[in-house]
């Protein structure tokens, strides 16, 4: 279990939303791809019983995409290789399809073969969910990129599965409506964002994706297409058995459209910035919060001082960021400025007179002309990024109930061997989730291992969830089962069978070793 | 096809929540169980290959729950007839465990001995699906009524399935939480409520079922208990198996437990009702309701004339409502009174200004102290209940696009046989969801069967579907194949076939006859 090997760590935290852009682009693995270690053998992982890819092979793909198979090395080294640059396959070719009918005659032909498939959109998975660990056919929805109808009045936004996340923020806009699915990498597409169910910090206010996504198109393993789209907020005709496919990682079929349900584009995003000197006031800053800002609330996010100095360390010496033992973001997505201003200085007032908050600050939301509050946001979405750059990181997304959260940071503070020279801690208060990165000098399989176990154990005795939402990928496949119900493990292996009898979809992922 | 039978209807439309008590009580249904036809009768239904449930079978499960199990003639034909008394099964026995193990036990014996079961709670509703079709053992889970955790944090609420929406929004209320889920029928019970994936006219706001349920706990047929119960907003380890639970109508296992995500209780309800002389106008008015009110919105109803006149005729005629052509009910929930009051009094302004409103009010809902507006609301709810008190009433609960729900409503109008004698409508226009009620003097198989064809085409045709938020139970099994892709269909087969090889679930019902 070497789930948290994190080298060339990104942010997994989302940017601020809205009418803005980012300060900072997180293209920032420097690591050259040709350098990772090929995963089957840093993991020693077995081959599973599939077909090798041949040359007729290839040219039976491209025949059915009209060419657009790639098979250039350099072009091939990218598609094989994770966007942490630490995990790495040998797929022999990417085929795009630009259909629907490309996709299935594409999947019917792996079936027919026997030949494993591995599905690909932007290949923004931090867990290692999209890229190859063998030689598995790549299928990008990379080019299924169309934004097919917004309709403002439903309040919903139809497209392919390989529309980035800024170009549907975009679409949105332009009909008045908020796209609601956040994630750092704006590069990211909506069928790799569904399939692996993420999440992002917004999701207490506009929901998750079981909720919002209303239809979608789905080519099983054999090539049959399960047309599950709709536009209707409401559907009780039967299962809904498109939720089964959100969040299976590309294991049961290709997600080749979605319907989303999208809210009504809020006028205006205010911040604080509140600092205090211990969590259990942080987590009194949360319950204040959601009493006087409510349905307002967009976000609230907590940081300890050792994630905020971090960034500060490697980033933001000028920006002169005091240093505090938490510091909590709080923001508000709303329709009045005035009102909801005034909503935010009641709270920090209140904040103060409890004595929850030593200070802080507010502020509108406004990156084109970027004040300190606006700076203190991008803080929370490179915290990963700059710890990565003072050595190794292994990072953990995990949900826990509050009151169990920053005990684990403290317990592992105090029980880790001195390998691990930083733990920083950060997270999205109002969803749970607690995001962990344990710095240390270099990569250490032991470590690793023991910090998998004392998380998994932890999380697990206290009902919380080792993969809250990245999902479990190749990183961690061993985890997720490890803390589920046997009972449940053995449902996922059933509907898997029962949808992708030969196993061809996305192996060596979300089961665990063995399966 | 006689999905639209619905002879002594009561209100599906939801009363309003917060701090309120309904004015009405809906147990209005008149009709003696004992008239009531047997449903294998009136529809002519065959019965599947089950044992006979004999004395034995009886005393056997008597055993396994402590001798709670009913037979009594009198309550027999209650639990065997639904709430609209017009469907009627001949089950010989009521089973009422206690525990989840005790469920474990009655599911085996049954499955083990081939007997059909029919899954029941309060029995609410309105499509037969909680009623025995011939003789299945009725499974109740009404005495699994346990609220066994409210999180404020966290803001979850973990309970059996048993507990109605009466007891549980009370036990969020004392939690400062706030009870998404509505259904106008209050002794309605959770676990029947995730099972038929009941929405409820605040979707928009609060979110759906398959967004709001964190963890389910569900017997399968064959007594194995599947434990997906979290209380973590955020779990991606491994498929989200129990989204497959919510909607499948007691088809696939019984819900025991149930966790829920609970936003923060909002302090302030505030409404107001506007007439208007066109649906066209009706959508301007929810398009402005969308930008003004934005993310305070927690319902936006509309009512048309035939709908509103027949409750006046019934109910209200001393309180002088004005007959108009449209009626829109617009609902804030809040954390600030005189911030909600402003925007509903812009909001209001606006929309004279641009002559979108002939005219309407604005107020405080407190039903302790009822106002117009509030009793307005009422209206809303009974709509169907006073339509059923002049005749046989057809109920369709159909999803839409905007533009294309009041053009059925017209059409049925124009096109429809002299037998109707009035076509009404109403809905909850943020989801999209149309609710139509057909009066005529008798209930004709004939003009049920046009009925059916007619809308489900359309419905079809416009890319809505049949059966918004009541499910299809045994009225609609055969509507909701009908407009579905048939590879889904065939998925649908395949994970009853999964789930329950022998077929014992709730049968007759989800599935088109023959299937």
């Amino acid at each position: 279990m070497r789930g948290g090997l994190t080298r060339q760590l990104l942010s997994c935290l989302a940017r601020p939303r809205g009418q803005v852009r980012p300060l900072y682009s997180f293209s920032e693995s420097t690591r050259a791809p040709a350098t990772v270690p090929f995963t089957k053998e840093l993991f020693g992982v077995k081959r599973g019983p599939y077909a090798e890819v041949t040359s007729d092979d290839i040219q039976q793909l491209a025949a059915l995409v009209e060419g657009r198979v790639e098979t250039d090395k350099d072009d091939l080294l990218m598609h094989n290789t994770d966007w942490l640059r630490s995990l790495r396959g040998c797929s022999p070719c990417v085929v795009f399809p630009k259909t629907t009918a490309e996709v299935s005659a594409v999947l019917k032909y792996c079936s027919d073969r026997r030949l494993a498939v591995c599905p690909q959109g932007a290949s923004t998975s931090l867990v290692g969910g999209s890229v190859p660990v063998f030689d598995e056919i790549i299928v990008s929805t990379a080019k299924m990129n169309e934004v097919i109808e917004v309709d403002t009045d439903g309040g919903t936004l139809t497209c392919g599965a390989g529309c980035s996340l800024d170009h549907l923020e975009h679409a949105a806009k332009n009909q008045h409506l908020f796209f609601p699915v956040d994630y750092t990498i704006r590069e990211a597409q909506l069928g790799g964002i569904v399939a692996a169910d993420m999440a992002g910090p917004r999701t207490a206010r506009y929901g998750n994706l079981h909720g919002n996504v209303l239809g979608l198109e789905v080519v099983l393993p054999d090539g049959t297409v399960l047309d599950s789209m709709s536009t209707m907020r409401k559907d009780n005709t039967g299962f809904d058995l498109k939720q089964i496919f959100v969040g299976s990682e590309g294991s049961l079929g290709i997600i080749t459209k979605v319907a989303m349900a999208c809210p009504s584009l809020p006028k205006h995003i205010n911040v604080a910035m509140v600092y205090t000197d211990s969590f259990h006031k942080v987590l009194g800053i949360m319950r204040m919060t959601k009493e006087h800002l409510g349905e307002l609330t967009s976000a609230c996010e907590f940081m300890d001082n050792e994630a905020v100095m971090s960034v500060k360390k490697k980033y933001l010496s000028a920006w002169g960021v005091p240093s505090k033992p938490f510091y909590v973001l709080i923001e508000t997505a709303g329709q009045c400025d005035m009102h909801d201003e005034e909503k935010l200085k009641t709270l920090f007032n209140a904040l103060k007179d409890k004595e929850l908050i030593l200070d802080g600050q507010i502020g509108p939301l406004n990156y084109d002309d970027p004040t300190f509050v606006e700076r203190l946001w991008n803080i929370n979405t490179r915290i990963l990024a700059a710890l990565s750059r003072g050595g190794n990181v292994y990072h953990y997304d995990v949900s826990l109930p509050h009151d169990k959260q920053y005990k684990l940071v403290e317990k592992l503070r105090k029980e880790l061997s001195g390998e691990i020279l930083k733990v920083a801690s950060f997270g999205h208060l109002l969803d749970s989730n607690l995001h962990l990165a344990l710095q240390s000098h270099n990569f250490d399989p032991e470590t690793s291992d023991e910090l998998d176990r004392t998380i998994t154990d932890y999380v697990t005795r206290a009902g919380g969830a080792v993969s809250a939402e990245l999902g479990c990928g190749f990183r961690n496949r061993n985890l997720g089962a490890h803390c589920k119900d046997p009972v449940e493990v053995k449902l996922m292996r059933q509907m898997k069978q029962l949808l992708d009898p030969h196993g061809i979809m996305n192996p060596y992922k979300v089961f665990p070793d063995g399966a």
